[in-house]
Order: structure tokens, then sequence, then C-alpha cells
């Protein structure tokens, strides 16, 4: 059985301007992406953040969700936490799902489409299908710096609705994304 | 045409323990089912909130990004905010888009399934093929009030997943949703 991660990269992406920066950490990211992980049975959601100042904030939250008074007041919301790791870089990433099996497979998405873009009915086939691991990773700011979207073995389409609009936020994407990938229309 | 138009309700919605409460107005309900709104071609995204200090911070925010600093920051968000609209009740919605056409049909969400649910793949007919329009709701808090379950017209099957985990967040929830009903999974 294969297994399905989660990255939110906050380096590099890119800032409005098209320049690499490092990106803040944003609360309901954790929070609706973390309930997105445990509603479509994602093994792990890493929160890939070099700075260490907003890693001190993301592990506060973390610790408050886990052992604090967040365990009590809402256990939902602590099994949404269950699924969060902190982690450095994108490397980092790699390398610890690594020792479970081998290096993932880097599953983007963009605006744009590209030689290697993929539909997300051909994409969930091969979830399906095949025994690799996969990283689906989510860029913060203005997207994932080229550098990654290089580095990904899958780009998925642009997802579109009724108009040319194509602004959603991190967590709509990952919403409709993973309900598309792994969901049941019923 | 028909048109769809949503209702964020932050009164009557339930608390923790099922007493009916007025929810306080969430900055990135805003932003994320406004983007959502323009996505996927929505006719007009109601905050419903009767509390006059939330409605102040309601208005303030959509002045910002109307014809505050936002309007040159980021003309997309602007777009997006270009869709809510602040009213104080259910009751208030339901006249204002009375005045273009007839009171609109409501189509409702929840955890539990009715003798009124529907699949997503039905309801998405109706929407194509009656020239009614429709009121789609999103509870905040913990959901919905039973007298707004009541005067629904049509309520959705809950979203699962791959687990039996059921909350996602609201803005999750309407990603998921919109996409179902008016979204081109490609």
């Amino acid at each position: 059985m294969n297994k399905l991660y989660l990255g939110l990269v906050h380096y590099p992406v890119c800032n409005k301007n098209g320049q690499i920066v490092t990106t803040s950490v944003t609360n309901l990211d954790l929070h609706d992406i973390g309930r997105l992980a445990v509603t479509f049975g994602i093994e792990k959601y890493f929160i890939i953040q070099p700075q260490l100042s907003q890693q001190l904030i993301v592990q506060e939250l973390i610790d408050f969700w886990h052992t604090g008074g967040g365990k009590n007041y809402n256990p939902h919301r602590q099994a949404a936490f269950s699924k969060i790791a902190l982690i450095d870089s994108l490397e980092s990433c790699l390398a610890e799902i690594a020792q479970t099996k081998k290096t993932p497979k880097i599953i983007v998405t963009d605006a744009k489409i590209y030689p290697h873009s993929i539909s997300y009915e051909a994409m969930r086939q091969i979830l399906v299908e095949n025994d690799n691991d996969y990283l689906l990773l989510f860029g913060t700011g203005w997207g994932l710096a080229p550098e990654i979207m290089a580095q990904a073995d899958y780009c998925l389409y642009p997802i579109m609705g009724t108009s040319d609009y194509n602004h959603l936020s991190v967590r709509s994407a990952a919403a409709i994304i993973l309900d598309r990938l792994c969901g049941h229309n019923n």
C-alpha cells in the first residue's frame, strides 16, 4: 500500500515579484490542512520552514494541541495536529520519508501547464495502482520556486472553476485536490 | 440561467454544547470563500451576521479591499471581496435575493443524513436543469441551527474522505462542495 504525504513549503517560494523568499506561517494552514489530512488518510503533513523564529511558533501550536489545553478542548483538532510534523527543508522531508521505504515521488500543482502536467483522474489511478510513496507539495506566498517545479515527478493541472480566475488560497486548493485524488463524490 | 448564492451563517448556529449562539467573524472565511466565489461563478457571497460590533469589522475589511490599500496591493483579492455582501439575517438575505427573481431554494450540508439528503451529482444536475435561484448555506461554529436545517429544500450528503473523520473547516467544506457542484475535474 502506498502512502501519500503532504508538504507545505515556506521556502523556497516566490513572492509577488517572482523573487525567492521565506514566508511566515499562517495558523489556519495548520488547522485546515491538518483536518484535511485526517479526512483523506494522509500519512503525515510536513510544515517545511527553515526560519527558527517561525519554527518556534509552529512548535508552540503543535504542543498546545498535542498536550496542552487544546487536547481536552477539542480532541478532533488534536487528531488534526497529530498529522503535523515540523521540518526545516524539502531535502530533510524527502530524507525522513525515505527512511521508511524510499524517496517519494513528488507531486506539485501550478497555475501553468507543463510538459509533465497530469490530470487528476490519471494521478488518482497512479496513486491506486503503484506502490511508491508520494509527497504532494503546496507552495505558500506566490507559489513554489522554479527549482521545486523542476524537481517534481508530476504536476497537476490548474484547478479551473467556471471563470478564468485562478487565485484560490492554498487551503482551498489543498481541499479540492485531496478530494479529487482521494475523495468519494457521494 | 439560474444563479447560485452563498451564505455564511453566524446566527443561528450551534456551539459545542448544541446551544444556539452568534459566532464571531473569521477573516480568512471572507478571503478564502470570496476567492472560491469568483472561481466558481457565484452570484454573491453573503456574510450573515446580526451583531453590530462584528458587522463593523466585516465592513472595515470590505472597505479596505474595495477602495482602500488592498485595491492596489492585490486586484485579485479585490475581485474576491467584490462578491461579499454583509447582511443581518437569513430572512434579509432571502428577501434581497427575491428582489431580483423569487425566493431562492435553500441548500445546506450536515454531518448527518436526512430524509431530504441528496448526492452531489443529483444536486449538480438540478442546478444545471432548473431556472430557480439557489442559496447554499454554510454554518460557522458547530453548524447550522435545527431551524435552518428544517427550512432547507436540499441537504447535501456529508463529505467523506477515506476515514470516518468528518470535521473539516467551513473553508475546506466550501471548497470541496463548490468544486463538486460547479467545478471541472480536469
